[in-house]
């Protein structure tokens, strides 16, 4: 597999971009959190000037074998039914992109469906729906690596195309199930604290899922990031995985969403860990295991709302925070200049 | 002092808006408190389609005689300083403006100078700063009702303007020594917990700034919020207040930024209750006492980014959040719809 070589950020540039962040209009260090966000966005871009204007969300879309199982409960269809609306401008995240100046498109990376062509759909089908976990390796290497092949070329293509922050989510029934799965593998933590009710379970539900997890777990005792990924699926993830890399590859920072994204750039940075540094975690979900999972990226999302829908829409409540820290280096007058009158 | 007529809002409306809410398309409860905020906001708009399109940042300055006692690490000056470069465009708050899509206007409460006329000024001073609240009473009773006053009908006008959402910020160097007052009165709470290092002191500066709060505390036991607001001032805060109320007898959401804004909503919402219903807080600021402030608040801020800037700046970042919470309401379709394919 072609992985893309991720250069490692200059830690060289950290004090020339905390001089600057000081010596802004404003007390010390008053903008708590933008502030080391803008070092972040200045680390990635190299400069001093990193731009945050032209964002996308890339939602991947995948379906899960697992749902045979009955680990989600919705049923798989959703996943389809989920992908016309994006397709339609109809969903949260549509309308949290419209807010946010973000452009939005859909990846189809594993739905088991034909989906008619649209302007907003990137057709990168591995295969129709990820094999059932529980009973048998979700995907072949060969798949995989073209899902992961495949992320990393669409997020290069949106850089080459002017856009200069990705957003990434995610929509795929069943793929807490998977995420779990592989956040128990290379988080690592045990399984129990992995597990959440997903896009809701009842308690029936819940011992359902466990039961299943605990079944495909048995299965593989796989740890390593390509073997996780192959055992657990899902395509979306792979994908996503790709495109953590590919961003990275290219300096740009990758906005990552909730439990299922975090995953996807937990996997991506087991397979290449400079790509952690070009990861921005936007928010803590209130999906069980999410804040574990965060604790073992060593990462303090920049959001915590209660949410866990997924789509990208934490990603893109948090997409203003990341370009006011940049306009903080870019727009914001010096205290030196303000006191001398210099505007 | 004409005060405005608030409308309560009506509580009869939370079962159908939260019915339209879960109908959405999306998990049950999957977007957290944004799904609380949007029934927040259909309730101020009394419909179950607010917009939250058009916002405006209202930046009230003042200055305060408390300088004086020397409760600032800062110089007066900034504040005239802060002013120039708000109108510059240069400022935080300028930068965070144009990343959230907000028009920004500075509003001349009590600088303690002669400020140039500017298309985004609003000269409504009231005098050129507040007296020195250490030792004696930092306005007069017709100072402070001209201050409410200005406050409410600037407000008013800029909803005739179009403007939907209105944002508060405020610049005032000593303006937390202001603000420390007023909610240890208003929360109420012992002074200690009450007082921060606002803009930055060390021990020493600390130190200074509770001798002079506890010298003011010791000479009025005032406890009725306009007596509160006239002992301790300030002018911007006192011109807030009238602009949170002015806001909300217009039915418009009124963005709340960090401690010396929740100290004006604080005043504004013991002089008339029905005001709280129309406050958004929109963050927890890193100053010592303002977590304390939110809680007699009974409010949960939305964002946590250890900000203690001001000039509305936590505001803005979550405006965003808001307008996403009203778009939820009218741009996202049912599951309904979205299950039986009519997108």
């Amino acid at each position: 597999m072609n992985l893309p070589v991720i250069p490692p950020i200059d830690l060289n540039q950290t004090a020339g971009l905390r001089t600057l962040v000081d010596g802004k209009a404003k007390p010390l260090g008053a903008l708590g959190r933008i502030e080391t966000l803008a070092i972040q966005l200045g680390l990635i871009a190299g400069h001093a000037a990193p731009k945050a204007d032209r964002a996308l969300l890339l939602v991947f879309a995948g379906d899960h074998g697992l749902t045979q199982a009955g680990v989600s409960s919705y049923p798989a269809a959703v996943t389809q039914a989920m992908v016309a609306t994006f397709l339609a401008g109809k969903a949260s995240a549509n309308a949290f992109a419209q807010v946010a100046g973000a452009a939005l498109r859909v990846v189809d990376a594993g739905v088991d469906g034909d989906l008619p062509s649209h302007p907003n759909l990137v057709a990168a089908k591995v295969r129709r729906g990820t094999r059932n976990a529980a009973e048998e390796a979700a995907l072949t290497l060969a798949e995989l690596e073209t899902a992961i092949e495949a992320g990393a070329r669409i997020a290069g293509e949106a850089v080459d195309e002017g856009y200069d922050t990705l957003l990434l989510g995610e929509m795929g029934i069943g793929n807490t199930a998977s995420a779990s799965l592989i956040m128990h593998r290379l988080a690592p933590a045990p399984l129990e604290e992995c597990l959440g009710v997903g896009a809701g379970h009842d308690a029936e539900g819940l011992a359902r899922k466990r039961a299943v997890l605990e079944r495909a777990a048995g299965r593989s005792d796989a740890t390593a990031p390509l073997d996780v990924l192959r055992e657990f699926g899902g395509l979306e993830i792979a994908m996503m995985v790709g495109a953590v890399l590919g961003s990275a590859a290219r300096r740009r920072p990758v906005l990552i969403d909730g439990f299922i994204g975090s995953a996807a750039a937990l996997a991506a940075i087991r397979i290449v860990p400079a790509a952690r540094d070009y990861c921005v975690f936007t928010h803590c979900s209130a999906e069980h295991g999410h804040r574990r999972m965060l604790a073992a990226l060593d990462a303090e999302p920049l959001l915590s709302l209660d949410m866990r829908l997924g789509e990208g829409t934490g990603a893109l409540l948090a997409l203003p925070l990341v370009r006011a820290a940049a306009r903080l280096l870019t727009d914001v007058a010096s205290l030196e200049d303000v006191l001398a009158g210099r505007l």
